[in-house]
């Protein structure tokens, strides 16, 4: 049986918060969310992988770009994972990291404008 | 003279990141603007401020909706105005606080899906 990570991807929140003052609830949320992009490695390895074909990379293609050891970059995938920005799928030796479609939209949509 | 804080406005950045791969350089930048947004109580003030008429709120009307001190209120104002999502000024007895305009889009323009 393949390991499948669970992920906890954002949950549809919010209206966009310029336009409707947040719950406390959703801020909660949100801010956890947000705390798992707000860091320079996770937002550069997400980067990479959104912008790999079919925005898939291979861990192993992760690591030299970023410049860290694999144990800190598997670190910084789980936090992704879990916050659902990522899934994590093993083939062979590897772990493959997918964007999940539509999780950074999401936060993009309660940042915009209107 | 009156006092004005001096806001670090989220410089002009980026490439959405799924269509291209951060530098090193803007995903620090990105991170640093990103850890000023990822805490509830922030994200609250900034909606409550942006939800309000003129995108402008003054002091004396934040402290009560969030349910903490003026000085901690005051401090979180603080990050928000120098990470450059607000800025500040003092009218009689209140400081007003007011959404740049176009600082969430940027952070929102990154994340998007194109």
């Amino acid at each position: 049986m393949i390991p499948i990570e669970v992920t906890d991807a954002p949950a549809t929140c919010c209206a966009p918060l310029v336009r409707e003052t947040l719950s406390a609830q959703d801020a909660e949320r949100l801010a956890h969310t947000m705390k798992a992009l707000a860091d320079p490695t996770r937002l550069r390895l997400l980067s990479i992988v959104a912008a790999s074909d079919g925005a898939e990379a291979c861990v192993c293609d992760l690591i030299e770009p970023v410049g860290l050891s694999q144990p800190t970059v598997s670190h910084h995938l789980k936090v992704l994972t879990e916050a659902g920005f990522l899934t994590r799928s093993k083939r062979g030796t590897w772990a493959y990291y997918a964007l999940v479609p539509g999780a950074l939209d999401q936060i993009s949509g309660v940042l915009v404008a209107a």
